[in-house]
């Protein structure tokens, strides 16, 4: 069952993804009980890019591309395509012409724990990429693979379906059946961001906001001044 | 004595600070003696910024940005923060939130041994972050560390007090009571390297102007041709 | 004989170079037949360079930078320096000094498998440099090597006198007595990118254009709707 | 959802897991279509065991074990402890206590993706360990996580209740409905292992079993000698 | 100041030391209020000792061994030699001559933040060596650094003269004025271990035995069986 | 040309590859001048072998074990399977089915730039592999490489019928036509080794063995005592 190729998978509506993806990674990767970010090993081929989009999920042999090919026609607007390998790899599995071919369908992205190359180029064309590495190195189309199955990264599973959100703090994954509850409660993390920057614009500290200053004592943390610090060494 | 909070550090005059910060990372690390740096580990959030400050030292848990926000409270104008863990971490303990807190209070930027977020934001404020990973990752507010004892990052020692200077080069330590010495040999670094800038651009060699040419042969260095060389082999 | 300098180097011409060099990595990298790629550990100092030329190489002990300022006297107009230390080493073995000396020798770049500092500097002067750490820490001027003899990169041999190419894709090298196969190749493969660019910007599926289509099954891939999957698990 | 603790998982038969755990994990991942590994990340803390067992799943915070004395009580005979951290860490989560308690129960074994430390008790007690690290790196009890939810471990999901097996080339994940198809599928596998050994001690060459030479040419591979290798460049 | 050696330093008595390192690195680490570990990246050359010693502390430069040649002659009987680099290196500086020569002087063994070789000897010796690598690679002798300055290792600070702890789960420093107060917790520590092993292998639990099951529901953990769970989502 | 099986390459006599392997890898490393060790990356499977070869080189694609099938047959009496892949791989691409293979033409070891498995068996055997990696994880037989050409690991280049040399330190390649000069400066280097031994045992320092002491103020280097260098901080 491994070498298939998943037609027909569900989506979510795309408005409901805007609406998620507009409060960014870190915001609703709180917002969702701090799971489901797929690691810091994934980095934007370029700067200051947000987007978000229904994952197609690749799986595929490492110094081979035959499943990306495969996985394009499955693709369709606001797609992310998400791929990665059965073993660690940092070949140059995605680059310009797969953009290209991919921007004619309506994706909005590619998140590969892989490589990427053409990176002038993505960056030209404005199609956003995050990858594990940057390489020239080429590919064979050679070894089968899997579209749409169940992939992980970083330690979180990616379904096929699920919200992708991307941005410059790395990548998101949103299950599908949790998407209405995650735009609430990104809409309520934001509401007690913007409170919070705004209190500690004025100089309130963290400490008071949070309820933290009572609980230091408890936890065994005393105030000394430097004098008394070096004095007591 | 570990669960502590040092308050009412010395700090350096910020104007000798300014001094120093002005020669950037690379220069002063050469004139104290080629030693300061906190490693190629750390890496500016977003590219361009040059600072420098008083340390204000945090040694938190990982996964925890508890003592972050006690920080915060010993924090004024002209300091930086400098965080690490007591074990490796990539978690995105910093972000758009304390930088805010942070600027209200004069801090000129943080230096982080573990991960920040909201680096698209961070970058839009103009708060210099220097960290050892990008990654949305939250941490939790659970466990005790200490603020303003003595730290390590890449193999050097920060004190509270200490006079941090960054770059697009990294971070650099200078110990407060080497601040003066340190600007002065900065100084007729700077100097030195402005005449050999100079010389450079006339064309002039290193190997003549610091009389490595004649050390050549003593270390069994010798000139042949490429034909020679292949033949030779 | 490896505590050497090997002058007089053949060298191609830079008219063939430019040639080359103006196709970009990836595409040299596989018309050469996905050969030559220096590796993803090399990055660029800053975005955005495309550059060739011959290759001046040196082989540095680590922490030690004496045989950069060797190679500067072998440097010529359109050449590149390439250096290697003989065991890993993060070093900022080469700075703005090193680039302002080349540069009046016509020296179009620095790729080198260590560290660089005074990024800020090298992107201001515009001078390409690519590596495999950005370092304030300095070196010593102590211990011989080699200058223009062969030397590895990523895996790849890189001779004196073979062709770099270089941009945001990376490094690549071109041995000298391929470079006219490899132009040609390029040319080749530049025009069936730009064949195939069109093709996918019109919709055309690389499952078909490069025949995989008929492949799928004999390769054991099938296709099953989401329904049919999720049923059959 | 998240910070729960599962009870009453469904196990299988140890006499089942034991039949699969005998062919070891190199062939039973060949079996299962080369699938289920968890990566060369997870190393054994001393040599030589090989064991099976039902999978009791821990998700942690970095730096905490809580979760793993909340999971102890769910282990039961025949068990093996699977642990994973929300983020990456070295730490010394698991140690000689963990181990006494757990062999009280029958535990077979832990695998865990961070540090395990007491080495030389481990070794002395006969205690089966994979980890990713060795450390002494001590950790609090302060952050919840969960016990017997899915987790992921070098881009394979692991059910609590799916079969582990381990030995000294790592650890492997069989899901529990696939079992007795990894029998079976091992066995065939063992015995076409046993009859390759056998022909190749007699000098036939995997080239003609597996039917490799003639699409040798096919694939554009020729064969030349060394002189007219070194003729040709 | 730098380029220094330091003669006469105090070291604590070797009895006491004795009785400090029986405990181990990670008993002596929770102790000392789990500080101290060196961290993970120092591994052992060969596997079953347990040693401890007064600190020789040197500071080299990457690729070179002169300082370890200077040290020897600081070094009596029951020291350890503890080396760091000034920049990260794996190069092989120390071997089986280097552990003849500190053997007649009672040295214990070594620890060396880089490379070691003849590791097979050593191990014929029963000369214990913890390092960052094993390496063949060879280093010269002409670049000063320091001895018996404070070092740092794996984020801790390491001064001439504190006591080193290292087994098989790595190396520990404790501070020479703090040798006592770490003998006695150590004491503690280890009465306290041997209580819980005990009643761990009757069968009683870290959540009861810590006092942890009470506070699992504060911390939002519930119960839910493994039906419950599957049938929630 | 990248496509090909080189045949009938030349080997040296297995007596002088011999006498060279007795001296073992670091001890040859020096007498070469400090060059041909391929990196502390590569680790022995089993501890304990040394041994000696000629080396019949593989370049594989990552993920594919398709051309160590090619090589077996032309391995011979006295080889050592050295074997690379085009882009980084940890994939398990040799075995214990590969070992026997090897065994029955008087193979006596491979060296492998990616990952090996089987590892117990491989220990059992009697088998020596040094890897990059130990990896379960399969490998296809699809995609071409070559056979005997010259090939990279290390920053070393390793071309067929170079002579191997391999212990717990690693590996080493000396090439084919230095091989005569390597095993006099062997007996050279290991008869100065024994002197030096004899020395140090004696209580000799290499401060003054090697001349080293004299240079010292030359170096800057000063001697102080604690006392004086506690007081001038």
């Amino acid at each position: 069952m491994r070498n298939v190729i998943v037609t027909d998978i569900e989506r979510a509506d795309l408005d409901r993804i805007d609406a998620l993806a507009g409060y960014g990674v870190a915001t609703v990767h709180e917002a969702l009980g701090r799971t489901g970010y797929l690691g810091p090993g994934l980095r934007p081929a370029w700067p200051g890019a947000r987007t978000g989009g229904n994952a197609v999920t690749v799986l595929s042999w490492p110094g081979d591309n035959l499943m990306i090919h495969v996985a394009v026609e499955q693709c369709r607007e606001g797609d992310i395509l998400v791929v990665t390998t059965t073993s660690p790899s940092t070949d140059g599995m995605f680059g310009e012409l797969f953009a290209t071919a991919l921007r004619h369908r309506g994706v909005r992205g590619v998140v590969i724990n892989a490589g990427v190359r053409d990176v002038a180029e993505l960056r030209a064309m404005g199609f956003p990429a995050w990858s594990a590495a940057v390489s020239a190195q080429g590919t064979v189309k050679a070894t089968p693979g899997a579209v749409n199955v169940p992939i992980t990264i970083g330690g979180q599973l990616v379904r096929p379906g699920d919200t992708i959100v991307a941005d410059d703090d790395g990548v998101l994954v949103c299950p599908r059946q949790d998407l209405e509850r995650g735009i609430e409660a990104s809409a309520a993390r934001a509401a007690k961001e913007a409170a919070t920057r705004e209190a500690f614009e004025k100089g309130e500290l963290g400490l008071d906001r949070y309820g933290l200053r009572e609980r230091l004592p408890e936890l065994g943390l005393t105030y000394v001044t430097a004098r008394e610090y070096d004095g007591g060494r």
